[in-house]
C-alpha cells in the first residue's frame, strides 16, 4: 500500500509451481504478464456450453512466461470454470470450494415483482458472466488476471419474497418457517432474508469480487441483509479422499449422497411436474450457522469425543468399523456388554435406520469470525444442507437431533435460513424466470 | 454436522486435479485414506533442515491410490514446507500466503520473564513441529491428512513486553512508539501487544489449526488481546508474475525489494553486531489495519483512479511507461503541458527519489471482516512492512503520505503494530533466547 521504494521486480510472490495444467493448449500467444481476460472468456465459456459436469476443467489456460524459473503458475485450481446454464443451479452439486460467501438481501419497500425479476436477470447475467472467468464493464478489477477458480453463485428465495412480489399464491408450502428447536439461539437479523446467495471459489479474491458485484448489482432494489464468509480446504492441500474436517477435528461429509447414486435426484431436486411447476430442477437449502465451544470440545478426552461422535477421529472410521465408509453397527456390542455406538452418539441419532431414510445433501463451509468478547473462538460450520423437500429430510432428521444428540452439548445454532433454490437457467433466460413470469 | 443417512462414499468432495506433484519419490508404502502423518513429518523435516530457502517443496508427498479417478491430489501447495529454524524467522521473505492470521497476546498480570521464556520455547517448538507437517500431542485433528501447505509462525515482540518482563533495558529504541499521524483512527484494543504472531499457509484449516494450538500453548502465560484474518490469492490462481492485486482492484507489491538485490539484507534485516545484540538477524515489522472505503473509490471513474496511483489500473505500469516494471518517470510532461503523474499521485509520493532511498518489503494480506453497521464493507489491507529501522523506512514513508497522498481519502488506518522480530532459531533453540535469557 504504502511505498515502492525499488525498480526491480519482486521475487516474494509465488514461486514456480511444480506442476503445469495438463491441457496447455490455449497457451501459445499469451505474453508475459498478459494474461488475456478475453481468451479466458472464450475459453471458459466454451467449455462451459460443451462440458455440463460441474467442475470440468475449462480446457486450456495459458501458461504464460511466467511458468518459468520466478513467476506462479495457473492450475487447474484457477482454470476451472463451473457452468452457469444448466437443469440445476450451480454451487448445489459442485464440489465444496475452498471459500464461500453467504449473503441474503431484502427487497426495498417500493420494489415489486417487476424491480426482482430485473434483479434476478441482472444477477443470473452477471454470474454467468464472472464464472466463465468474464470482467463485467465497470468492473472493480479485483479479479483481474485469476481464471474463474470453480466460482459458483447460487440464487436462492426466502419466504418473504412472495409477500414482497405479490407471489403470495407462489409460494411453496416447502417454505413454510422451520420449527423452533429448543437448543435454538437464533438471531434474526443474521438469519432468512428474501433474497439469498451462496458464492464459491477456490480463490479468495475471485470470491470477494463476485461479492462485490452481485452487491453492487443490486442497486437501490435490495440491500443486504447478513453475509458470511466460510472456507474448506484448499484443493492440493490433502490426499485425503472424499471427505474434509470441521473445526472440531472430526471428519466430516461420510456418506453424502452423490450424483449418480440412486434416488439421488429424487431426493435433491424438484423433479419436472413437482408442485410448484416453477421448481422444477430446484432445490430447497437450510443454513444452520452452528457455532462450536471448542474450549469445551477439546477439553475432552480422545475417547470421550469418540463417544459423542460414534466415530475415530483419525479417520472417521465407525466404532464398529475399520474403514471411514464402512456401515455403522448399531446393534454392536462391546466386551462389557454395552452397545459400542451409545445411544446419544451423533452417528445413531442421524442414522439412515433411524430416521425413515431422510436423505439430505450436505454442503457445508467452516467460518472463524475471530474471537467473542468472552475470549471463546467465533467459528463452527456454515451447514448448508440440500433436499427436493425439507419436512422429508432436514426438519424430522434436527428433531432428533434435538432430543437427544451428544454433539448437541458442544454446539449452538445461531442463524438460519430457509430458500427455495429454483432450478438452473437455460441460455438467455434468467434464474427464477418461470415465476416472476410465469405467475 | 447433521445426519449421514447413506453409505455410499461421497463424489461431492474434490474432482482429480489434472496435475501431480513431479517429485513423488515417497509414496511408494502410502495406503489409500492413510496418508501418514509420521512420514510427512519426517519428509518435511528433512526437507527444512537440508534446503534453507524458504518455500523450498518439502519433496515426496504420497500420492495415495486416491489420486485415482474420485480422489483429491496433494499437489505442492500441500507438501510445500517452510523451513522453521534459519538466520532469519520464517513469514518474511516466504512467499505471502493465501491465507493469514496476525495475533497479538499480552502477557498476564504476574507473568514475568521466566514465564515469557517458557513461552517462547513452547511456541518455537510448536511452530517448528507444526511447520514441518507434525502433530503435536494432544492436538485438535484439524490439520491431520493435511500436508504443511507452507505453514510459517513468526514470532514477534511489542513495546509492552520489555516492562512486563523487566527487561526494559534491552528494549530497541527502534520501539519506540510510531508518531502520530493525522489521518489515524487507530482502535487501541486492535493495535500492539506485548508479544505478536504472524500466521501464513496456503491452506485455511492448516491456518486456523496452527492459530487454535499457538493460542492454547499460550496458556496461563499471555492472554488474546486481538486477532485479525487475512488473504492473498491462491497459489495456481492467476499465472500473472510476481505481484498480486489488493482490494481496491490495484497491482500490489510492484517494486518491492528482493532476496539477492543488493543491500536487501541491510534494509530489511539487523545485521550481527547491531544494536542491540540479540536482535542479530532480526527485522521490525509494522503492521496497519487499512480499511479501504471501497463504495467512495469504486464510484470514481477508471481515468480518476488511475491519477490517484499514477499507474494504470489493467496491469500496474507507470502512466508513464509500458509495462509493470517499468521505472516512473516523476518529470514526463504531458500534451497539456501538466505532469503526466500527479503532484499527489501515490507512485510520486512513494517513490525512492523523493524518500531518500527509504526501503521497506511489503508483505501484506487483504482482510474482510463482513460489513459494517453502516453497510459498507469492513475490507481493505493488513499492510504489514518489514525493515531493519522503521524510524528510517516506514515511518519517513508514511509521514509524507500522511501530507499529501490522493490515496489518503480511500483509506483509513483503523489498527496499527510495531514488533521486533528476533532472529530465526537454531536447531535446538528458540527465538527470542537471546534476549530472555542473555540480559
Amino acid at each position: 500500500m504504502t511505498t515502492e521504494p525499488k525498480r526491480k521486480p519482486s521475487r516474494t510472490a509465488r514461486p514456480a509451481s511444480p506442476h503445469e495444467t495438463k491441457n496447455d493448449t490455449n497457451g501459445q500467444d499469451a505474453a508475459p504478464g498478459r494474461l488475456s481476460r478475453r481468451r479466458l472468456l472464450t475459453t471458459a465459456g466454451t467449455a462451459g456450453a460443451v462440458g455440463l459436469a460441474a467442475g470440468a476443467p475449462a480446457g486450456a489456460l495459458a501458461h504464460s512466461a511466467a511458468t518459468g524459473d520466478d513467476g506462479p503458475a495457473l492450475t487447474a485450481l484457477g482454470s476451472t470454470a463451473v457452468p452457469f446454464h444448466g437443469t440445476h443451479q450451480p454451487g448445489i452439486t459442485t464440489p465444496a470450494q475452498a471459500h464461500a460467501h453467504l449473503a441474503a438481501f431484502d427487497l426495498a419497500p417500493g420494489a415489486g415483482r417487476r424491480e426482482a425479476a430485473a434483479l434476478l436477470r441482472r444477477w443470473s447475467g452477471l454470474a454467468a458472466e464472472l464464472m466463465a472467468g468474464g470482467t463485467p464493464e465497470a468492473d472493480t478489477g479485483v479479479a483481474r488476471d485469476a481464471g474463474p477458480a470453480s466460482l459458483s453463485v447460487t440464487i436462492g428465495l426466502g419466504h418473504g419474497f412472495f409477500d414482497a412480489t405479490g407471489l403470495t399464491g407462489a409460494r411453496p408450502a416447502a417454505l413454510d418457517p422451520l420449527p423452533a428447536f429448543s437448543a435454538d439461539v437464533l438471531d434474526e437479523g443474521r438469519s432468512n432474508g428474501h433474497l439469498w446467495l451462496q458464492i464459491g471459489a477456490d480463490d479468495a479474491l475471485v470470491a470477494f469480487h463476485a461479492l462485490r458485484a452481485l452487491h453492487r448489482a443490486a442497486g437501490e432494489t435490495a440491500t443486504l441483509r447478513w453475509q458470511m464468509t466460510g472456507f474448506n480446504r484448499t484443493p492440493g492441500a490433502t490426499a485425503r479422499p472424499m471427505t474434509t474436517r470441521n473445526l472440531m477435528g472430526q471428519v466430516d461429509g461420510t456418506n453424502n449422497p452423490a450424483p449418480g447414486d440412486e434416488d439421488f435426484e429424487r431426493h435433491v431436486f424438484v423433479p419436472e411436474g413437482g408442485d410448484p411447476a416453477w421448481m422444477a430442477g430446484g432445490s430447497y437449502v437450510v443454513f444452520r450457522r452452528i457455532r462450536m465451544l471448542l474450549d469445551a470440545w477439546e477439553a475432552r478426552p480422545l475417547a470421550e469425543q469418540e463417544r459423542v461422535m460414534g466415530r475415530r477421529k483419525s479417520d472417521g472410521a465407525p466404532l464398529t468399523g475399520e474403514r471411514e465408509t464402512d456401515p455403522v453397527d448399531l446393534a454392536a456390542v462391546g466386551p462389557d456388554g454395552r452397545g459400542v455406538i451409545a445411544a446419544n452418539a451423533h452417528v445413531r441419532v442421524t442414522a439412515p435406520e433411524t430416521n425413515g431414510g431422510a436423505t439430505m445433501l450436505r454442503r457445508s463451509f467452516s467460518y472463524h469470525d475471530g474471537f467473542r468478547d468472552d475470549g471463546a473462538p467465533d467459528a463452527g460450520l456454515l451447514f448448508l444442507c440440500w433436499q427436493a423437500d425439507p419436512l422429508r429430510a432436514f426438519v424430522p432428521v434436527q428433531r432428533k437431533l434435538d432430543r437427544g444428540d451428544a454433539l448437541s452439548e458442544f454446539v449452538r445454532h445461531e442463524a438460519s435460513g430457509l430458500f427455495a433454490v429454483p432450478g438452473g437457467a437455460r441460455e438467455g433466460e434468467y434464474v427464477g424466470q418461470a415465476l416472476v413470469e410465469g405467475y
